[in-house]
């Protein structure tokens, strides 16, 4: 066999997850350190274009990262902190969006288009996609969702581009939030009665020892997260995430992947091939 | 007469102009010192909706302004200048794309929702629209235009919603460009085979004696450029913004106005009255 | 600030009425006296043409008036009344048709598109789309409506056409019958689902003190409408108008306005701007 | 054979004749005489409303006829007469636009309805597809065409209805003019593109010798005309007819016919069968 | 009257039927000695043509017979029978399908192409749209209906074609099975929601005593169905088929006509004319 | 690197040639020895399938081979044989289209649907799609192709299936023919502005020296063709093989793949990798 016989047959063995997924709506939640390293952001994008290419309808939702802290430092802000969350004011919040929403999202757009893939870049002021309020009033413009409009993301679905959303609220002031990307992309995948949803973090998944990568917990039901918390193995800064799992899998999305963004073509892995290489939240 | 029949009266009075741009292409280019005070800005976007709702497919061009040179100085960034011309380094490139596509861009888009527009977001990586190489070498990322594809902004028109497009470039290896708002207004419009292009500007319009607003020039033919460059009736950045919309008029585009942004609704005054308030360019 | 100025500020107060009623149904009846004043018919097709281009799917329902016994009288015709109603033999149902279908239905469209509407005019029999029967034997072809067919206004306004409706009636047999135009616009009205109806009449609403025009009452809800009765605010040739209000709220219309079609742009003022002129009915 | 057996197998003779025109427009000129007889009217519009429903666009333009005069006379109006054309004042045209817009139009309407075909009544104002100015000053509104706009034509078409027209002009001052309807049947005929137009008339077709029946001329070519005109076989009333013919041929309408409308389904026969029965005109 | 104005005559008494099936899906089970008469099958197609030209959906759905039997023993496959059923190994599978598939479905393609008509030939693998299993594993490739897809029948309407559907049935492994076409017609017809099913076959109907055809039982309703069977009307190979007229009546269509397809345009005459020539069966 | 990452890694590297042929109509003619081997037909139909779900609209034209030699055997025809070529009778012509139309055809078409793909077979008959008449008289139903209508393909394909056809012929008289299915795919690329047509057959493709696979010409251009005949490279059955690619290139086809079919995947290896594995000719 030919070098090119076993890649061709590779291809064909995709062929019943290509099918699984065609014409499904995919969202792929994308940020933190997984976007930092510039080859695996282009790896991540290739991985969009071709899965947009078989017919996946995929939806990359983004967050923001270290880009956020690092312009604040750059325009000497110092932030206080609240609970452990970022007191938002104003001029924070601007720096948010203006990050969020003007260079990582239309660097992604850009990314995916030189790749040969369409795309449009939205936050959600386009077609007030995000409609926020203020979590708590001490925390000035950290947003929770009081609705989504996922419309403009259907309606640049449906004219052949791939959607890039950034995760900034707005509401009928003018103000603009800044929103937990997890949360956000969450709400968005149940409104738009996703498929599944891929969270891609930098993580092997939930580990049931957290040091030990042996002990990846394959699949997580529900019914179990309770068990999981109490026990500890859920713990830290892995709740929320598992808890906006669990919120997407509730508002009804089918599967919700957790997986590595940091190995090359995880998303690929996971969709397009027998093996689950993170761990699923399903009901 | 009440009060209300008048208004009812006025409202009547503008159908013969309603007629006349529905369902065309009106692309309006807006920025500068137009754009800072507030309660102008939002009188633009009323002016903008209004129209929208009579049947006009508007698509509003803009550029940045002092809130680049703002950030600029806000990180501490000094500038070299060439010519004239500010030398744009990738981190420089970079502070344009995010105040232009993440703040100025979707600042509007977003306030043109409140007052209950449709609109959607778009800079020169979307869909690859605007593509550009460097203007000169020693100006680094002052970027001319290769190629426009009006394609996106064709399809956000068509899903209903009001474009709102911030002039950055890009190129196939990922870089970003700085481009003049103007020429890229007047590339755009003649692209899009627009009825009109309307640059809201600071000053008058084209004036005879440029310290007297009684000898503004209504109509310049193409004809006349020539002789009023001569004669230096056009001088100074009137010449640059003059040319653009020679450009435009020579695209296809059968009339510029260049019209005073600082007077309330000088869009509305200009396309839905009887009333000429700048200076019309034509062939 | 200019005039113009002025004007441009009150297109744009009446922006959150034009979103109100954009892309709805809204149907006007005119008839009687407001259709005498010919320059009130210009005024009054003026505002109908602006309803249709700032996005208000009109259909205009109308009815005859004094054309109709002016030429019943021009042929000599006699009639006889039984009950104050006038009975109608073949030859004035014929008369009645042609005067209502042939006249003033065509005449209307003719002047809808030279204001530049587009315009087609539809009788009960185009489409059959009012079906009827003898209101009482010994009336003639005075008819009652059996069944409605909207399908074919629903086709002319998808079409782009302002649909201008004679409310002639017809029945399986080819025979034609005059159908109160009261009756028949709140019947159709009703099965169009319209937003709302504007009833244009020749006076000022409901009056308290039919005397006293400001005695009149903005707003009647369904509930009020017998005890208004009772205490005979309600009275005369009101009672029948009003019911016909009322029979197109308990079909489904949000709201009916009696406004007086005497004064010029009255149905603009009531749609258009925050005074109510004449009397609503609703739920 | 059974009776049904033989009804079916003329049913299926006719396949290659509805081969023929299915999915083509044919316009149907019908009036006149050929529109008094009751039983005949009828027999006509089922011919039209089986054309229609084997996939035949049928456009019916209809004339007037008696009823015009008798109205005219009915309301003891006297005409004046200039070279044979009756001298057409306000009061004239009001009522050919009332007896041919409203009574006619509207009752052939209403007979296809009645039938079970689909149906909307158009006149030249609807659309403003005719558009027409003086012929003559002296003879009033007497109109000659300037324009026609066939969208209504199409869009009724699409819309699956059979549009039927009464050729009463207008101007863009709200004028109504009587049009020749023969003149105005070619001139839509050849703007739609008809693949033929039928002319029902009261007379055999063109006769060799107008007092022999058997001397019907079947094929006229165009280039025969001036002979037949010459000769004196083509005479009198005879001459505009034909005329029209050429005009609508000259505009590219395949064939005219000129049948016999007292011949019952004369247009089925002509259309469906291997018979002709009239005198064809073509190019 | 002419011979034509009879022809006419006749077109236009068929209005009525014709309206009656005008875009409804009319199911014709065509098959057995009704297909061997070459010219009456040319007279089958003709009348499939007439009636897909006047709006009729129509669907034909046919069996094989005597060219089977003849393939079978022109290869010299002698069959085994089991229970009055014919065994149908793998060899004898695949004759069937030829036969069915290769030579009679694209034969009466071929045939209503010919006439005129548009066709394509499906069969039940296109698209999968009979899916099967062993009836009884004894039988081998005998099938029963597991599933219908209807899918790619209503596609080839939607696209203007006439389906031609030869019931050849498949399971997942690839196998194929030969189907009892009466059976899969009634399903079919079922899942189309045909308005009617017409069975084509070579009796005239069922007869109450089967030697005199003067005793023809026009209609048949499902609560007769069990008297008739008692009372031995229904016998014999009777019995089968009217189960499948009921089960297409219990799966929604509306009436089933079993027909004598001896009788030239034995369809039309059933659908397009007053007489009912066969036995209806209806709920 | 795990084994899938390698797998997701070979699926990117994909991208740029599924970018290339995304959306084109890329012909397969498939047929003879490459067929018979039934694992080999899997695989093939599977690289359709999967090259369909990647976006390429590919077309599957068969050819027929050993089984129609077996079924004539089978049957006990004998066939004469004039210049190389069967004599075609009757009965052979019926063998040719039951075995191709109702055999080869229908089992690709559910080997296809097995798969998961959709798929519709079609013959030339269908929708008259080839056109033929006799080759040569003392030929018999051997045919040359008149004229194609691929409007039937393309209708298939806009409905989402994979249309699979086989290349038997027709005439208006109703009679078939064996057509060539080289030349017959040929036609049929050319007709449909095909981006390419991949030949596979059960050689490596044409070689240098027909003994040596290792002098495989990768690449002939058009204007090479005369040489290589003269030289005795371009011999015997590769002849008539190659003139059809020739053909295929001049009617527009920008290239021709002559490929080993019997190397698993070849057409993915040739459409999808950066090998070319056989022979491409092209203008």
């Amino acid at each position: 066999m030919t070098n090119n016989q076993q890649r061709a047959e590779i291809l064909v063995q995709a062929l019943p997850y290509i099918q699984k997924y065609n014409g499904k709506i995919v969202c792929v939640k994308y940020g933190g350190n997984a976007m930092i390293n510039e080859d695996l952001k282009v790896s991540v994008m290739r991985d969009i274009v071709l899965l947009s290419l078989v017919g996946v309808k995929v939806v990359l939702i983004h967050g923001g990262g270290p880009e956020i802290t690092q312009m604040l430092s750059r325009i000497g802000k110092k932030s206080e902190f609240v609970g452990g969350l970022r007191v938002t004011d104003r001029e924070t919040a601007d720096v948010v969006q203006m990050v969020l929403s003007g260079k990582i999202n239309k660097g992604l757009v850009n990314l995916l288009e030189s790749i040969g893939g369409k795309s449009i870049g939205l936050c959600g002021m386009d077609g007030h996609l995000i409609q926020a309020r203020p979590l708590k009033e001490e925390l000035g413009y950290v947003g929770e969702i009081v609705q989504t409009n996922v419309q403009p993301i259907l309606d640049v679905l449906r004219m052949g581009y791939i959607p890039v959303v950034s995760t900034v609220g707005c509401d009928m002031e003018g103000n603009t939030y800044n929103i937990n990307a997890d949360t956000a992309a969450a709400r968005i995948a149940g409104e738009l009665g996703a498929e599944c949803m891929v969270t891609m973090t930098d993580i092997e998944g939930v580990l049931r020892d957290k040091d030990d990568p042996t002990t990846l917990i394959k699949v997580i039901r529900l019914s179990e997260i309770p068990e999981l918390t109490q026990t500890g193995v859920l713990c830290g800064g892995m709740i929320p995430k598992v808890q906006c799992c669990v919120d997407a899998v509730e508002r009804g999305v089918k599967k919700v992947f957790i997986i590595d963004g940091r190995v090359p073509h995880a998303a690929l892995i996971e969709l397009l091939t027998d093996e689950g290489i993170g761990t699923m939240i399903c009901a």
